[in-house]
């Protein structure tokens, strides 16, 4: 049974807050468990279902610490109200900086939705970038929305925070960011190791970042939409890198 | 003062039975209603801040029947909490079959999620792509949660609700259906008039879809991840064809 305390710390891992102070946090739904359980992060405890709780134990990996609990109480732990399966508590991982340089490190300065953000570590999932260097106000990877968005993809990429402005600096790469006017993105010549920048959702890359920026590019417009969502944006400038790589 | 008789009115139209009913639906945050004070849409009465009417008082269209609230009342007229400025009721546009036979027409086939939805409203607008055709189970254009997503591209962008596979029937095009297997979409040779079909986000296309899809295109992954968002797919395809058609 689960018991009051216990529950409520499983509560607690929806706040930033609560989250850091117990370097834990929440992955929700049978699928994304599935998958955090096959790769190299530390599942605590599992909460769920009966027939969720048979389904984890084919994984080696699955916890000791488990709890059987009803829909309705499951319901009232999450961050999302469907999840008719079960959740893990998994424990976060230290945010150290990339090991090697990769040939191609995408940058997010001050992405704050939780949705984008999620969607972007799925979509350079699928591009094979394993590594997203973040700015300090860009959403939490961990918050269970993010989690939830990358539908099991934060597994497989790192996301590091740091001061912006200072990676860039330190690391001798070709820096690309995209602005309404720049480089056209389908005649870009990538060079090798690079970083792409994404800016924030409402105002774009900011000044310090921008200083940063050796080579703007554009994706081009044929309509009348005032701008692309952020994940949109980087999904199609990651495409055309992926397409000028063959 | 906004009677409650109006205040229940406008809470209604964010349920789609009611919107159905009252042929009306909700815009909400200046930036929009900006938008669509400047479309072809009739806009019936706008409710906000004394900043925000006076604002809308530039253009035109701007209705006379107006309601002067405080933040409190705003909220919880509205479906999203953070609108401090105000919001339109807008006659909706009948559910008509367009006009003529564009270059490029976008089908989607059962996309549920409303963020989604509205995404892909506001990528096509960039795309110049004024035609959206939508299965009927597809999420309702008119939801407030579409309308905020797409920027105010709903206000260029017409979504038709219609049976697809008729549709499709009927229609003397070359129709691109994306799958996990097909043409390379960085390779394929686009046909005018075309029409993409898009497909569900747990289900991609339906097999009824499937039959009338003569090209079957594909996104292809370098890395991991076992599927992209349903919008993210749309944005990248378009792209594709925007290239190509220099």
């Amino acid at each position: 049974m689960l018991s009051k305390p216990k529950s409520s710390f499983v509560k607690s891992l929806q706040i930033k807050k609560y989250r850091q102070a117990e370097q834990c946090f929440l992955v929700e739904g049978s699928k994304s468990v599935a998958e955090v359980l096959q790769s190299d992060f530390e599942v605590i405890m599992l909460v769920g279902r009966p027939a969720f709780l048979a389904e984890m134990d084919r994984y080696a990996s699955a916890p000791r610490e488990r709890y059987d609990v009803n829909e309705a109480t499951l319901a009232s732990l999450g961050s999302f109200q469907t999840n008719t399966t079960g959740l893990a508590v998994v424990r976060m991982k230290p945010n150290s900086s990339p090991a090697r340089q990769a040939p191609l490190v995408l940058a997010l300065d001050d992405i704050r939705d939780p949705g984008n953000l999620g969607t972007i570590i799925r979509t350079a999932d699928w591009y094979g970038v394993r590594t997203i260097v973040a700015s300090e106000n860009t959403a939490d990877v961990y918050n269970p929305k993010v989690i939830t968005a990358t539908m099991g993809s934060f597994t497989r990429v790192q996301v590091y925070y740091t001061a912006l402005p200072d990676y860039l600096r330190q690391h001798d790469a070709t820096v690309y960011g995209t602005f309404l006017t720049g480089t056209n993105v389908h005649q870009v010549n990538w060079i090798s190791p690079a970083i792409i920048v994404m800016g924030n959702e409402a105002h774009g890359i900011s000044d310090e970042v921008k200083s940063r920026v050796q080579q703007p590019i554009t994706i081009p417009r044929v309509g009348k939409a005032e701008s692309l969502n952020a994940a949109i944006a980087t999904a199609i400038v990651l495409d055309n890198y992926a397409r000028s790589q063959k």
